[in-house]
């Protein structure tokens, strides 16, 4: 039976957590669909080594640029509206074992995702799909309806200011 | 230039957090390795995906059963030794653009291996590896060594007691 994660808080590791329950996953044979919501960038390094494996697909719904919280662009609403169809439709059709909403509690926080409408859909989950959700900002009242939620704190982070976003660390 | 992350606490996403790095890096050309201690389990699934992903090696050092903290069988104290040789091995050969120690930290929790030792090899990490440490009860020495540190904390945990562990999500 399949259950429901989220992956919040500060701390590296969200994404990446999602990115290894869907290896883990495809090496079992699953089907598995990620669908990454509000990225700031093109995350290029999973897209080029999913290619390899059957059974993962990733969709990406943002810009590469970064949204502006105070005012998202028409484009920015318009994707994170489509991402979001997207989710339904996957997660209704029940063709996946597990889907990964990425940066969905972004998404939610930026009010580009309505969250009584995912509260829906996440009720409406067939029973045995994994449904994952990450991104920092997790609502309480999806926490509620999650069967494991993990908190990523960030202890300590030595990284100097100003470096540019690594190839084949952050992206 | 390579930096030293660990992903501690006892929520989950730490071992999947660093397949979900080794993941993208491997989409990005990287040659990665992860050197797994103490798993109770054989990790079915990231083996068999692994498989088709050039670039990408998982070694396993540890029996499928798990260590008794008090009285580590001989095979199991003889095992993490071998990975402990390998570790320092693949991380002076200079080798590989991202080292991953699975668990090194309850390994050196549960005595199996030297903290000094392993903070020997940490110093001498060539500056391009991308080394990445996981496991509950990171001590201190190791995160004062390291860049980024990772608390995986259990916010929610409602699965219910006694289910076993899940194809395709926990291995």
């Amino acid at each position: 039976m399949g259950t429901i994660q989220i992956y919040t808080g500060n701390g590296k590791g969200k994404t990446t957590a999602a990115l290894g329950q869907a290896l883990r996953a495809v090496g079992q044979g699953f089907q598995v669909i990620v669908i990454q919501f509000m990225k700031g960038k093109i995350n290029y390094g999973e897209l080029e080594a999913v290619k390899k494996l059957a059974g993962f697909t990733i969709e990406q719904y943002g810009l590469p640029t970064f949204v502006n919280k105070a005012k998202p662009s028409k484009e920015d609403i318009a994707l994170a509206k489509k991402g979001f169809a997207r989710a339904k439709e996957v997660i209704l059709s029940d063709k996946y074992d597990m889907v990964i909403l990425d940066e969905i509690n972004v998404a939610l926080d930026y009010g580009l995702v309505p969250l009584k409408e995912l509260l829906e859909v996440v009720k409406q989950k067939p029973q045995n799909i994994e449904l994952i959700l990450t991104g920092r900002y997790a609502p309480k009242e999806l926490i509620e309806v999650a069967d494991l939620v993990t908190e990523m704190k960030e202890i300590k982070h030595h990284y100097q200011k100003g470096i540019p976003a690594r190839k084949g660390i952050e992206y």
